[in-house]
């Protein structure tokens, strides 16, 4: 990121389509170069967050090196500019011109967006971006923001999360009958059929809540965020991986009259930057919970899955959930399938190709 | 990609550090903005070949885009401008000035380099992005290139590949004994401790030699790939996944004296439009694979794994042949610990995490 703060200099958008066409000519360039365009960007977590705020972080300086200053874009952490659930909101109303979120935050003004974050016994980070990329998920969720005037770009991943913290174990479906939870998302719905009294503590406040028994269970994201939130201190098995959430995504959304507006090179810039930023999250995620295992270890933390009998129930209750999410729209609808077909194929192929891998490393090592 | 060709205007290399200090600047840019570079990229895969010959183009074209057509790479497909495995020799002479790879095909010159790329029983594509990115391994990278005056980047991977196809069914460690059987680098040793005639037939002579029983096995990539090539006319028997390459990547070199003279802005885009390129790579497998393997059965393949006694075995010749290779060099020896510790943690992690993620699904999804 160039280090010097280069102040506002209002938006190109009136002039945009002259803009637009000199870039396509080549000599015409040296004027544009000459701009200084200044976006606003809000998230809803706080500013160096791991694995989320950095890596919006990550992004407004990728695009702001790439542009030679060209294109500045200045960050703003969780309040900062919005409230931290106004963030599609604001890039929708221009307030910020790019935002870095996950789809499923808006699932209350599209349930299909959950689709394109996560959803329990779904695809993987990588199978995620193979739909989105190669398959039909991109069109389809640029269709699902087209009303918002959004272009969203995918921005990476967590991989799997793990399933939370519990404060006893739990080995039947019985077990789960009454156990007051803090689970987000769909996966929140799923244990809800199985009797489970789900809750939706904010982040901040999910360790007092497991640590005084408000909440017997709680869930936040993996080893590596999960050790730094000290979670292993307030309740000892740690039930891993998450059925809800097997390769949850981030996102950039763009204010899409404003990204149309840029000139080519500044809209690839921001395309790839997207992509480069996805790959990084991944990496970032894959080796900061690979090396945070060992620690959680070494606290004295009981690793567990969920049994045969609980995985069962929740694929039943996950089926339930989703098939009634897929009546609520006809996009909705679309979505579903196109995901669910590919998922199925997926899982097929992982059956025959990732899964026996890790299980021969696994034996070959002997861990 | 800017359609229009822009001719060659010579390389910048003279004032190169005058452009640098000016593009620190800011105002000075414009003048940069109007000189053009042209560099050329040579790769060993044809041109537009799935998944390599058409992610380098995908990087020239993010280059060219990005840059504004500033800075123009002309991509060369195997043998046009030099010989397939002469592209790191040309990088290192400025023949061209990025080459498009894997890290082992260059093994002879420094065998640490079989790690940037894969090992049997090794890193998962996002494990080893992971290690690259956020542990010691560009550090290492670097290090190695280093007398080559290489500058290396991560440039995407595969995922995990086929074992192979088989004329018969192996079953025990006796069955492969006097075996022959096409088996690139360092899996072939591996498979030669095992007794098996290993040899290295050129992809296009794959098909005829598996078809005529001049070999009685051969491996190459992956169901899209290896469907592509019609592999499955010549040997029923598919065995999956690969034990000696679990995520073999590509990369991205650069001639080092060229990128650092290159003004920030455009080393900016060349690092991060690797990072793009590898994450489109990692989709771009992820999906073809997935859906190529209902038509491969439908052709009437038959899929296997292989045996515990094979994948002990082959195990145990690996650790045979790594420590050997470690004994090598003190670089490589580095490159060993480094890479195998992280190996030994991610696995302990893929357990509790991919793993059981990918058996829940399966087992939910009823495949």
């Amino acid at each position: 990121m160039t280090k010097r703060e280069i102040g506002r200099r209002g938006f190109l958008a009136g002039t945009a389509g002259g803009l637009v066409a000199g870039a396509a000519g080549g000599l015409a360039k040296p004027a544009i170069a000459q701009e200084r365009i200044e976006w606003n960007m809000v998230m809803p977590w706080p500013m160096n967050a791991p694995g989320v705020g950095v890596n919006a972080g990550r992004f407004a300086e990728m695009v702001t090196a790439m542009s030679g200053g060209r294109l500045v874009i200045k960050l703003f952490g969780a309040g900062e500019l919005v409230p931290p659930f106004e963030v599609l909101d604001a890039v929708q109303n221009d307030v910020a011109q790019v935002g870095h979120a996950s789809p499923y935050y808006w699932q209350g003004k599209a349930p299909s967006l959950n689709y394109f974050t996560t959803v329990p016994f779904g695809l993987t980070a990588w199978e995620l971006a193979g739909w989105l990329y190669f398959g039909e998920g991109q069109a389809l969720w640029e269709e699902v923001y087209a009303p918002f005037g959004i272009q969203p770009f995918f921005a990476g991943s967590s991989g799997v999360q793990a399933g939370g913290w519990f404060r006893r174990e739990v080995n039947t479906v019985d077990d789960l009958k009454g156990l007051k939870m803090r689970i987000a998302g769909l996966g929140g719905e799923v244990m809800r059929r199985l009797g489970v009294a789900v809750v939706l503590t904010p982040p901040g406040e999910i360790f007092p809540a497991l640590q005084s028994g408000t909440v017997d269970a709680a869930e936040w994201v993996g080893p590596w965020n999960d050790l730094a939130f000290g979670l292993y201190k307030a309740a000892p098995y740690y039930y891993m991986p998450a059925f809800h959430e097997p390769g949850p995504s981030l996102e950039i959304i763009v204010n899409q009259a404003r990204y149309r507006a840029l000139p080519d090179d500044l809209q690839a810039i921001i395309a790839h930057a997207a992509q480069a930023t996805s790959m990084v999250s991944i990496a970032d995620f894959a080796f900061h919970n690979v090396v945070s295992l060992q620690p959680l270890l070494d606290k004295g933390v009981e690793l567990r899955t969920f049994s045969d009998e609980i995985v069962e129930a929740l694929g039943e209750a996950t089926k339930e959930v989703l098939g009634e999410m897929a009546e609520r729209d006809p996009l909705t609808r679309r979505v579903h399938d196109s995901f669910t077909a590919f998922n199925q194929q997926a899982a097929r192929y992982a059956k025959w190709a990732e899964l026996p891998n890790l299980m021969m490393r696994q034996k070959v090592l002997g861990v």
